[in-house]
């Protein structure tokens, strides 16, 4: 079984995060591959960052495709590019954060998300929407650390922990959901410090691809996520 | 006041139809102008043609707002790019989807949706729920037509109309929603010919862009809308 | 264009403010005419209030029908009466609150009320409910300033600006609405002072008014709003 | 224990056939009274019948109220007037929409509403999404039958079972809510046509308003639904 | 007319206070009977404990279906196998919980429900958006009373009116929902204390199933809660 | 890593079924148990049913966490006593109701449930709305086959797929769902006739009980989950 990892920012040191993070919690036998697109934003800290992040999303999925690629999982907590990509691939598509929302809602009532800048936030919200788990997803929490900060700023893990134990507080919930890919390394430490259940999506994400694959289940082609006609070249 | 509306796709003579509707409703003194992007998809059916899109109508909002544009509207019923283009622009951006479905809203009980491909379908119902007229959508129907033959097919007229007066009865709407800029001719001759209001998204966005400007509205600034950081030309 | 604007309350004064706002905001060419009833209450703070102003309201939308108006605004953001009156005129009826609110979204991520009286909150809730935007609307803040006493209380502006500064943080909202038709000369310079959108429902409602005719839409006549078979004179 | 029943509408032969059904429901002690404003419209078909209805409701509630009556029953499925009687009043005020919807949520899985013309089918689902029964109220069947016809036609009771039947299968659900006060009398007998329970507003409205007050149960005074600083004589 | 009340639990010093609340409520002729299964839990304070307790539940309402009862309540504010006991059954069965919502929803705007633990609140989430009640309940605030030291506890009924004082004004509501079957007695103090209606499950529950029961109503037998067809004895 | 399957009926034949698809599915290394309990009903096909199995599927939760079982999975469609079970065991829970509905939404627009009898219909819709999931639910179909009929009827393959056949074009859905364990082994056979997607619960279960433990997650245990005080023996 190959699952191809796609970061969408071009941000190599997160990608080796993201690598080491996915590798930790794939079964025996599966391979592996992490990339990030070849030109595209170095941080998704925004509407338009995400927007330019798609095409490169899109020919890193193309080329797996090509290449016999059986599952892919999207990087990046906003999702970018996820139902474009279930156009183009046969195989299943799982962005992290509808797999890290979804495998909340198996272990508590309700989940905070803790993410970055707190311009973020309204899109968390739109895909909470998008996904049915607007209950289930109690607060989204930014700590105002920029995605490429969270690896320099020597502070990023206790300003992380303090944010989800006051949201948990405040949220009256009881799972947190890491909202950046950038925070996949901090999810085992923070479980242990706040006593709760951590999801990081990159880790949920390869293990819903990996499942997905499992099962046997591909992506229906039936109508709206069939390959388009016309397909740019990307 | 200026004006500029952007087709996402490249069809020039698609772009000559949205001028042309734009202009008849436009008020006296407002400076128009309509363009499509250099690059991109000839015509927007899949996910991934939106995707594509969005990179040209970004550049299209940067470079209007350097010129001091006033407002802008997306004129493809997907609202491509919408929130990373009101990130970009100082003036209000307006998706044609979302003034084509808010302006219906002022109508009547519900409206009916008649689009081009049932794959778009999808995508429209996603627009309708993050707008919050999922109620007042009662039904989104595909004829069949793609984007670019509804300039070809000499049978479009009757066929989205015979799909209309099926929505109307199935859904039990009293508003029509065309879901196509490629359909912005229809309106008048199709409200005649169902004795409803029939809402052209590309006259509606004019109508409200036009609007906001009067009232002396922009996009908040406030965190989620502000100016990105990083801005990734494009 | 004749567009005919209803204070639904019989205070003259507030008659002014709201012709004043309107006149403002409407396009070269349109006429305005602004009235009050002759009989009802003098100001709406209770949903007895709302109810005994409808009568007049249909009755001066029932005399602008007779007389050729081409669309009517409902000045009251109780929106009293807006279903009964386009079941009543054949052009576009517009209720202040709808077009505030639907105007508000096209600004950003969610907006913030500024109102009157504890007691009118409830009402708000069930309009952003039936209108699709209890999503958008994060807050509705009572000033507890009475309709009448916006005009003469020497701190209402200071007292709606501080609700509103409070109701952006605690709501994390974007942008602000007026709740009360007789706050309409307040936004302009309570943009300036709070840096974000503040949403006069009297400007949108002609705003949107103006655009409908514009586009040659009118409430539809298919079952629900077509003129009722015995009206009762009012 | 006195409850006042107001029937909307100003036609006798209705009022004595609400008052009939509201007699045999009612318990041992119980004063009922059963009135018809002195002036209004003589059928509530229209959002317009609806609103000008409410002056002569609030004047029954103001009259009931003084007189110390223990609750009221606002008797047209519309509802009307049912929040600004709660201001004039002490006691309890129940509308028979209300009382039947949530009447019929005790009994099944979901309802049917069966009522006169299409046009008050909107208004209908207003009200189920106001009260939160949206879902349980699977679909709202008009009969075409007029208020008044109900008395006169010779085949209301047929069309009304042959509606309800067809609804049950439609819309898979398991109760029968009749939707207007001029269908208490068919109840009974519709029940046992159709094998499942039929609810009648009026029945459901007087009961629901005797067992509030055998409670010891009142409006709420806190805020919203407190008595209006200036109550306009109506 | 002969009503069984079944407490899930198995105290009778609870099972006592709920016979004395409800025996108050009940209006003449109508005989009450209040019983607790043989065995189950003690307090219902865990999901654990309702699933326990709903054997005992059917097993009381299977017998009282078999003696001739005609309605039952079932008396813990989990609705503890309700819609299991409406299979039953064939009369109506009405859960104290939907039965206290639904209630205060004649009365106010929206209410507060003061419960037990904290624990249970995800329960009682649950319950209200199954029964269409999710915003009209505006706040499910626990005291950390344990349900047996509702009866010991001296400072009890201080701590639930405390509780229930702050849950009126942090959540904007108008109406108090008491969330345990043992605060049944609490009811007529707190109201006074507090100004606002206070709604007791055990009361209301009983007051519709009278009132169920004098409309002629019962359960549909159509489909879903029809007979089951194998009964495992209970 | 070891996985406990409790099937809540005490039917061996079908405890073998599912036996034999969740061994398909699972991961090297993983070791699975699959029991039934030694009393309860021997198929659930109503909510009396539902309730009767819980206790013996929570005895067997009590078992295994006692032998320290990693995960468990409830392989009943309806999810029985999901809650309990997690207050009961330290580690995951997946009921198949709630695994098959999420797995399907990643692979397209919506699903469509294929069950068994119409009774169980109502049960479905509330699992489908506490998860969040009643959007991309787009209809549940019975097919009027018992559960244990699923066994023994020669015509139940062919039966399934062409209500399934019919649910895909009614519901406009492209992924289906299999509504009861009994039909773990038709998934693959009715994926390829039908070319579609089709989510079998016990595979989703089983392959979404192994994504957790591979993540180190457990179920929270913040206040509602917590272990239970009193822990009625079963």
């Amino acid at each position: 079984m190959w699952i191809k990892v796609v970061n969408p920012n071009t941000t190599a040191s997160m990608t080796d995060t993201i690598g080491a993070c996915a590798r930790a919690v794939v079964g025996p036998g599966v391979a592996l591959e992490v990339v990030s697109p070849a030109v595209g934003p170095s941080a998704i800290e925004s509407h338009h960052d995400d927007a330019m992040s798609v095409p490169g999303v899109l020919s890193e999925v193309a080329a797996g495709e090509r290449a016999g690629v059986d599952a892919f999982v999207i990087a990046c907590f906003g999702d970018p590019g996820l139902l474009a990509a279930r156009e183009v691939a046969t195989g299943p598509i799982v962005g992290i954060a509808e797999a890290a929302m979804r495998t909340a809602a198996y272990l508590g009532r309700g989940f905070s998300v803790v993410t970055t800048l707190a311009r973020t936030v309204g899109h968390t919200e739109d895909l909470a929407l998008l996904y049915g788990l607007e209950r289930q997803c109690r607060g989204i929490h930014a700590t105002g650390i920029g995605v490429l900060e969270l690896e320099t700023d020597p502070t990023a893990y206790e300003t992380v922990r303090e944010h989800a134990r006051a949201a948990l507080a405040a949220d009256r919930s009881d799972v947190v959901v890491l909202g950046c890919a950038g925070m996949a390394d901090l999810g085992a430490r923070l479980s242990v410090d706040l006593g709760v259940p951590v999801v990081d999506g990159v880790a949920a994400g390869v293990a819903q691809a990996e499942a997905l694959v499992r099962q046997g289940l591909r992506t229906s082609g039936r109508e709206e996520l069939a390959p388009p006609r016309n397909l740019l070249s990307v």
